[in-house]
């Protein structure tokens, strides 16, 4: 995972567009000089840039074959379809690339590594099939000891599920390492994963231990970094994803909360990753409340900071609605991605400061 | 499962003690008729209801070959072990069952069916292997269906795990049964699972599916019952399983809750079935707000009655513990096994009539 001779070939056949491909985005976002394309027959000729904003020239091409000219060797499926199943339509794709003996890099829920043809494909070619949300062999249950670290712990919360709470932590560890502070990422869902080159996806893991396995790679990341940023999951008003977020909130313990937001949201995603069709969206106050409360049922934690996500606002009202947000909320609110990551990392390093004063008077 | 033709000999070895034995209990209180011995060699010679206080004379055994002579065909691994795995010192005794030719049923975490050995044992004598907590091959995310159903949906919530919600759910449906109403028990756990015969083991269920998967199992309860009663799993103050705990709320979508509580237990129960090893008890009143307002993100529910375990408390500081929580809480609090369940099944009748009422109005 992330080694830099990975040739990857992002599979969003149908779906690569704008909120549709948050894998596919993600990688182009921050392991861009490992992408060496992305298929999608509808954009054949475009690049990443122009369809979804981010991934410069790569180029989008029409089939596999098309990327083996430009080095593939890594087929990466480039979407998270609600279900988790792998579209019939992109089978042949992927038996392609095994057959090339390339590795097949999946988050799909049902993972495709047990599927008897393809393993047997992936063996008699030389192919590798990697699921990335395999839980690992090895789970127990939490016992809150990620309260006990000493590195800060901070999670991603928000009042939806993709919101953008994996770039939020992942631009602030940016930040925070820029200005010299150790701040590790710990990815919790696929994209993550396959970002980070590690991680654990909790929503694959069995619900009794969730907790467990998140709060195992925070101690582990504890060990050796200042800050630890977990990346989060789901919200508490959501009815599909909620357990998952209480899993992760207590079993990575964490003291500041940063709560995220997809700028002009009004309802939540219900069933996919359309964001029209459940019940309203919990309010900021809301969600914040929460996610406070229901921290505290283990450990206390706050809120520190706001990350919207406002790709879709014009640039004046994404400003003017972040001020007003902080305004509301007590706490600095900026889009991570479009204003920079500074005032969230320094919200965190403000706690941390406060803590490390604690400490030793 | 839960075929009358059962004639269970059920593995305690070394455990067979109450609040250790729980599935074991369970299965003796609620399906004597099917159980022929406990296997205990500690305990050899005695009986259960002189161990754990329900089973009647169902006799306490050494060994496997005891139980032969008493018809046994079937081998039910009795406790619930915390990680989930087979202790190696039983392993013989379930090899010994398969040889024999019995149905092995298990509610471990580690699923006996995938230990290829066991498997190829079962296979060349004809024996069966039955986990109940392995998750069903067909799954999907939860989307508050439960909350449209017309059945009045219960669930059963607590201060710790391990309290009683379980028998409190039983003990209603019979009372409420009686009351001539027609109510479904549904089971979350593996004891529940073996007395009821059917379920879904929602702690083995990846976290992404717990709330789907047990919304499933209401709305088909619903369809030919008043009243819906879910047995309830955890505790949402608890750092192991608060993940499931709230699946089940946000799945179920209750409008009543039932308040669980072992009086006189003042810790939480960490890392095993012991309750003195984890941080404090929430306070009934804090376990009612917790409940209610998680329930809330998704849909409001209310306490309507609370369920005391009062094994281990002299009687009449039961009665007045539970007169005094009563009065606390504002509902009616008792003992179901010790005083009876009516008061707890009026209380969903009054609700249930209350509806109906407002609905015909």
């Amino acid at each position: 995972m992330g080694a830099p001779s990975r040739r990857i070939a992002i599979l969003a056949e149908g779906h690569f567009a704008p909120m549709e491909a948050k894998t596919a985005i993600g990688l182009l976002r921050y392991r861009p000089e490992q992408v060496v394309a992305v298929i999608d027959s509808r954009h054949a000729g475009s690049t990443a840039k122009a369809r979804v904003g981010v991934g410069g020239t790569i180029p989008v091409v029409g089939t596999l074959d098309a990327t083996v000219a430009l080095g593939a060797d890594t087929l990466l499926i480039g979407i998270a379809p609600a279900g988790g199943r792998l579209p019939p339509a992109w089978r042949p794709l992927v038996e392609q690339a095994l057959e090339r003996g390339w590795r097949v890099v999946s988050g799909l829920h049902t993972f495709l590594g047990d599927d008897p043809e393809l393993a047997a494909r992936a063996r008699s070619h030389g192919g590798t099939i990697e699921d990335v949300r395999r839980p690992p062999a090895s789970l127990g249950v939490g016992l809150a000891r990620a309260a006990q670290v000493d590195a800060l712990v901070a999670l991603a919360v928000g009042t939806d599920c993709n919101v953008g709470k994996m770039t939020a932590v992942l631009e602030i560890q940016r930040a925070l390492e820029r200005h010299g502070v150790r701040a590790a990422f710990v990815a919790t869902g696929q994209t993550g994963i396959m970002i980070a080159g590690s991680g654990v996806a909790v929503d694959a893991v069995p619900s009794d231990f969730v907790s467990g396995a998140i709060e195992r790679l925070v101690v582990d990341a504890a060990a050796d970094h200042d800050v630890v940023l977990v990346e989060g999951q789901g919200t508490l008003h959501h009815p599909s994803f909620s357990a998952v977020t209480l899993g992760l909130l207590h079993g990575s313990c964490p003291e500041a909360l940063i709560l995220c937001h997809h700028l002009g949201r009004t309802r939540l995603a219900l069933g996919s990753d359309r964001d029209d069709d459940g019940p309203p969206l919990p309010s900021l106050a809301a969600a914040r409340e929460a996610h406070e409360r229901a921290a505290a049922w283990v450990r206390p934690a706050i809120v520190v900071a706001g990350a919207f996500n406002t790709w879709d606002t014009p640039e004046p009202a994404a400003r003017a609605a972040c001020e007003d947000a902080a305004e509301a909320l007590g706490v600095p609110v900026t889009d991570p991605v479009r204003f920079g990551a500074d005032v969230l990392a320094e919200s965190l390093m403000a706690l941390r400061g406060r803590r490390t004063t604690g400490r030793t008077t």
